[in-house]
């Protein structure tokens, strides 16, 4: 391990011509120590300012699974993007109920910044991607700053529209496989919010994508959707893309949802239809 | 799960329009469940009968590595190629000493026949790869028996590399991934050869990609060979690709070794040169 600045570089693979990286680093938003997976370019490595793909993670994960099983990197290469993919939550803080479950806590920070006491001080991926990660990038790395996408895997296609939505400006592109779209109305959604923002349901809106689009005053977001037909969170009523698209006619705004007949919530869809998302958000960053 | 004669289906995801799926079977030449993963492409799911690319891993792997991290089948499905890809070694058989290291028992079969008394009646690799996986892969699947290519990382490099050379027109094809190209000279090698096979060297030899060359008599074998310069294991001496190639051009066998720059023992370093992998075997399976 070496340290550079802020950040102590994890790992470093050459891939396709670029480097895939892992950093930590000192997180203040969450108050722990973070990873995060950056792909650099050659061109990034030569010091050219490249626009940035930010990734967010489903449930459960790290930032080693896009890292290792989507395949971005390919196309990242072939389109001369950044790609950056943060951790889903603090780590290791030893708050009471933590590891309890899957689904919350631990590999589940949802992209908010918790209310409530018992979580409010570190539970704030909202702040960490929008804010400090941001920063981070910029100041470490040779990003185009106002040239950035943000795209994400259920829990965090959750993440990717809610961000692009709540910041207009903040991202010129948005896509989102098998998200979790109408969280105030399905499961996991609920768990989570109650437990990081409380009861009162008017907080959870503010951190709902179908929600978002009714109120959004923005530059243009073409939004890109694909769903697996054969995933099962989306036969259990967790994903509600429909509601999202009921949402988006109403408030006329452009949003893409293609239905990917057989494919399922796993990685293998995923790096099926990665190339495309990164070509559709390369079309808004080059 | 469910039972298709001899095989069990233990997942199938969609993937690339095709189905990448693991199946289990007892095996009579290792003598217990094995896995391998299988992706077949969406002509093969109609029936149409395709070529078939038989993927080796290399230590400590299982038959997902390849599967989760590789990226192959995005090339296959173009291609129209089924890609094959079993385990490394036996499992669970409670002999004593299997899973002392990582480079010898479980994870470490080396695609050899043992003959040492203590590993022979289940460390049987080789034959399990070029017999009983061939057999079941062509009853079960729509194949092109005589259409077949192998390739493989490290110590599937050399398994290969061992197996194409050692079956002159079993395999139309061959390629490795920094192949441990001279086992007979290396530590590791050293170490698997001595507890599987004894220790006369004569034996040894048998199993040694840089020794087979001098002496096959068979069709034309258009080796490729892609090793990373950066590789961890290439500057500690386990691989010796320069044997291999010294031998090669003794023997007037065409191989085309590729060092490439920066790139290490990875699977990134695999993902990122699969496809022209692929494509070479296209060349002589389509």
């Amino acid at each position: 391990m070496s340290s550079s600045g802020k950040l102590t570089l994890v790992s470093s693979n050459k891939c396709f011509g670029g480097e895939q990286r892992v950093y930590s680093h000192e997180s203040s938003e969450v108050g722990c120590t973070m990873k995060f997976g950056i792909f650099l370019p050659a061109d990034a490595l030569d010091g050219t300012k490249l626009p940035v793909l930010y990734w967010l993670s489903g449930l459960t994960c790290t930032e080693q699974n896009f890292i290792t099983k989507s395949g971005a990197q390919r196309a990242a290469a072939k389109q001369n993007l950044i790609i950056v993919n943060p951790d889903t939550s603090p780590r290791g803080l030893n708050i009471e109920g933590e590891e309890d479950s899957y689904d919350f806590g631990t590999g589940a920070g949802f992209y908010v910044d918790a209310t409530t006491d018992k979580w409010k001080n570190n539970y704030r991926m909202y702040s960490y991607v929008t804010k400090e990660l941001l920063e981070l990038i910029n100041e470490n790395f040779p990003t185009i700053p106002d040239r950035k996408g943000i795209f994400g895997h259920s829990m965090g296609g959750h993440g990717a529209l809610i961000i692009a939505l709540k910041n207009p400006g903040l991202f010129r592109s948005v896509s989102a496989f098998a998200p979790i779209a109408h969280p105030v109305k399905c499961a996991w959604g609920k768990k989570c919010f109650t437990g990081y923002l409380g009861t009162d349901e008017n907080s959870w809106r503010e951190y709902d994508a179908t929600e978002l689009v009714k109120s959004y005053n923005g530059p243009p977001l073409d939004i890109l959707v694909d769903q697996g037909a054969a995933d099962n969170f989306l036969k259990e009523g967790q994903l509600l893309p429909e509601r999202l698209i009921e949402s988006c006619a109403e408030s006329k705004m452009p949003c893409i949802m293609r239905m990917q007949e057989g494919y399922d919530h796993s990685y293998f869809f995923i790096a099926t239809f990665i190339d495309e998302h990164i070509q559709h958000h390369g079309k808004y960053l080059i």
